[in-house]
């Protein structure tokens, strides 16, 4: 099946969860209610909640947490993401100004807590205690992620774990949990949960790196912010830190980082220097072998057709251009 | 009992949940751990845990809920408080430099959702859905109050209603949840976890409409803050909206507000003619009020030891000068 035909299949389900985020945001205040819904509206492909749904395959996927926690983990994720930007101090997302763009850095803060105060409301109908202490777990680990964000912003000289460390926290292990949870909420055997988890994370390993790269060589258009953003908001990511191994181009790179001086050309230059390096081809191997490590996992999956549709998403992931 | 007498009472149990909270904020990161430390050692009087304690003595204090519902509230409160310095823009308090002067707003942010995840992690292990039920509902209302905030910052026009759910949503809540939950987790009879809501509910109404009067009549050294602080932040607290009601003193307040090039020595006389103007004595009249109402409530409390307790508490709200 391909990746059209697993969202086809799974409209039903995600028409509702798109129901229930619409309803859960809904506040009695409108600039609050603006930014969260211009948040919602600015789409994204719901991947959380499709990977929740596919692993509730493996049990009951009638059970009545299973949407629930499709929407709380999307809330999550979008809370994330409006406190993300005042930290990188993003001013486009998905071709969209962001929150703290369009209003301030405050109302991006109270939108996110908001957005999060909801989600932990809606976690507290989870029926048993495990899943609510993996999320709540999992909440605490990416807060952590965050502050480390801040303190890796334009330190050139972290190293390769400090970077795997951040992605985890920042993408891999809310996906990771997704699969997991959707086991774990349909009640499918304890060691597929697991198993799950672990798809999870080495998919949105290697999705976070082509994150990575696209960001250097896609079109603006493509990525509805300008080309080399991350690099520009001092977030040094895997092509900037295998390209800084490179002695004939480190010291350029190093320079404009450490610049407060730093002009438009001079960022355009790095970009240009890291785009054109054999960094981007080390990046791509990189999330190629994670990309690997998620199809292992399948393997000792049963065979079912959540099993091939988690592959195709994986085939997507390996292919995806932008 | 005194109100010095009722800590020491509380002693042992107070010092294991400080050492509780200690262990909570522990985190492997320089910052984070020294702004989430600072906070902590600022102090302030441990209010909530102390009603936490209190209304467990209702039912059975020894329940090992009861110490970890405290160091839950505290932590929220001090999230809180991080994230409300941002929308404040805060430079002191408690005469100690907020964690937004410190670093700057975004280590803020990430500090309060760090403190705030926390929080959510340990209200995992809450036994029964009540308590986390009440206690997540409740973050949700306080975190539309931090909206609001911003909404009504600099809004002369605002009524009463307004800043009195302001106050409810940014005080009194918490402290109104403080006493519930004591009774609630020791497994007090419910209708006394109710009354004990309203207690906190209405001493928490006056203990915030006092610290907004002391914010005007009191000195910089008793405040840890220069006086007149929320009037300069935009935050029209009770004093202000009673003087903005006598004719004489109107015009030259909203100038005053609505101008973007006052001066210190502007405020400085508008919070001198708010200070030394009927709307003090206006403000304690209602603050005593609620306090009444408290009273009130503790009438149909059983005679008990903490009952006793919370009279002295309100007694102290009411007397209290800084």
């Amino acid at each position: 099946m391909s990746l059209v035909g697993i969202y086809k299949d799974l409209k039903r389900d995600l028409n509702d969860i798109e129901k229930q985020l619409e309803l859960t945001i809904a506040a009695d205040h409108p600039v609050l209610y603006k930014a969260a819904f211009d948040l919602l509206k600015a789409g994204g492909k719901r991947i959380r909640p499709v990977l929740v749904l596919l692993s509730s395959q493996y049990g009951d996927k009638k059970s009545p947490s299973v949407h629930k926690t499709a929407v709380t983990l999307e809330l999550i994720h979008m809370a994330s993401l409006v406190h993300d930007d005042v930290i990188d101090n993003a001013e486009l997302r998905r071709g969209k100004k962001t929150v703290k763009a369009k209003w301030d850095n405050r109302v991006a803060m109270y939108t996110g807590d908001f957005i999060f105060a909801r989600a932990v409301d809606l976690m507290t109908d989870f029926e048993g205690a495990e899943a609510h202490q993996l999320l709540s777990a999992g909440v605490m680990e990416m807060s952590l992620g965050e502050i480390e964000q801040i303190k890796d912003q334009y330190n050139w000289q972290q190293n390769l774990r400090r970077y795997l460390l951040r992605i985890k926290r920042k993408t891999a292990l809310l996906m990771a949990l997704s699969c997991q949870l959707g086991a774990v909420t349909s009640g499918a055997p304890a060691n597929v949960g697991k198993r799950l988890y672990y798809f999870g994370y080495f998919m949105g390993m290697s999705y976070q790196i082509t994150d990575d790269i696209l960001d250097f060589v896609s079109t603006e258009k493509q990525l509805g912010k300008p080309a080399g953003s991350d690099l520009k908001q001092g977030n040094i990511t895997l092509p900037t830190l295998y390209a800084l191994k490179q002695p004939e181009m480190r010291d350029r790179i190093v320079q404009v980082l450490e610049s407060d001086l730093a002009t438009d050309d001079d960022w355009q230059e790095v970009i240009s220097l890291i785009k054109n390096s054999k960094a981007i081809s080390l990046s791509q191997e990189l999330s190629e072998r994670y990309l690997m490590k998620a199809y292992q996992v399948l393997k000792d999956l049963p065979d079912h057709a959540a099993t091939r549709s988690f592959r195709q998403i994986a085939d997507y992931i390996g292919k995806r251009k932008y």
